[in-house]
C-alpha cells in the first residue's frame, strides 16, 4: 500500500466515524453547479460555500466548459440544476503550456505509443485567463441545450482566497 | 443577483478573511490525482482528507476514467503525478439513466436543436457500480501514457462515509 492509499483510509476512516449525512437525496438541494479546476489549491467547498448535499461539482483541467459540457447536460437534464458558476483561476496550469508543449512532453517521457494516444487530444489550453472566462462562458450560452440556465463566469484568485465575477 | 451568487459571494468573504494558504504552489505537494464524481453528497477534501495544496481533485459525472483522460495526462505529464485513485459511489445518478433516456429528456425539455447537440455525446453511463470500477481502471491500466503511474479503485458509500477499495 502506498503512503498516499494508507493517508486516505486513515482520513476516510476519521470522517466516516463522524458523518451524519447518510440521509440526502441524490438531486442537488440548491439545484446548481460549480464547474472549476482541478487544481489542488482549491477547495470548493469552503471557498465556495457549498454544504454537502447542496450542488454539483465539477472539476477538470482548467475549469473547462467544453470539457464539463457532458456533465453540465446530465446536472440540467437528469437532475434538475438551473444554475452553473464556472470558476477559473489566476495561476493556471492551463495558462503556462500548449497542446504542442504537452504532446512533446509525453513523447518524450512516456514514447511513440503514448504520444499516439494523445495525438488527438484537444487540450483545451489557454493564453488569456478573463478572456477565457468569457468565451467559456459564452459558449454555454450559445449551445440550445443551455437555454434557460442561468450561467455566469468567475475568477478565484490562490494567492488570497477572494472569488471575483468577470460575466 | 441570484440568491446562488449571493450565497457564494458572502461565504467566499469569510473564506478569503481567514485565508492563509497564499504561498502553495501550483504542482500538488503530495504527487497524485483524485478522480471522483460530481456528486452533490461528496466532499472529497473532507471525505478523502486532502489538505489543500495536496492533491489534483477531478470531478466528472460517475468518476468516468475515459471522461477524464485529457486531465489525468495533463496531472502526470505537466504536473508531476504518479498516483491516481478512482473513487466512484453509491447511488450514483450514472447508474440510474442510459444514454438513450438522456437524449429523449434533452429533446423533450430543450428541443430538436439541443437534441442535435447531444446527438453524438457519450454519456458514459454504467449498470454495476464494482464492475465499472474495474472497468475504469483498467482501461486507464492499458494506456501507454498511464505506464508508471500507481492506480487503485475504490468505491465510496454516501449512505455511511465510508470508503472501500475495489481493485
Amino acid at each position: 500500500m502506498t503512503s498516499t492509499q494508507e493517508h486516505f483510509i486513515e482520513g476516510n476512516k476519521a470522517y466516516a466515524a463522524k458523518f451524519d449525512k447518510g440521509h440526502l437525496p441524490l438531486p442537488p438541494a440548491d439545484h446548481y453547479a460549480i464547474l472549476t479546476c482541478m487544481d489542488a489549491r482549491i477547495d470548493p467547498a469552503a471557498a465556495f460555500n457549498i454544504p454537502l448535499g447542496s450542488a454539483h461539482v465539477i472539476r477538470n483541467a482548467g475549469a473547462s466548459a467544453r470539457a464539463g459540457f457532458r456533465d453540465l447536460v446530465i446536472s440540467q437534464n437528469l437532475l434538475g440544476t438551473t444554475e452553473v458558476l464556472l470558476v477559473k483561476h489566476t495561476g493556471c496550469g492551463m495558462l503556462t503550456f500548449d497542446g504542442e508543449t504537452a504532446r512533446d512532453l509525453v513523447k518524450k517521457n512516456k514514447g511513440d505509443k503514448a504520444a499516439e494516444e494523445v495525438k488527438d487530444l484537444n487540450f483545451l489550453t489557454f493564453a488569456d485567463l478573463e478572456a477565457q472566462v468569457k468565451d467559456d462562458v459564452e459558449w454555454l450560452k450559445s449551445r440550445a441545450v443551455e437555454e434557460g440556465i442561468t450561467i455566469t463566469g468567475w475568477v478565484y484568485e490562490c494567492e488570497t482566497g477572494k472569488a471575483k465575477r468577470i460575466v
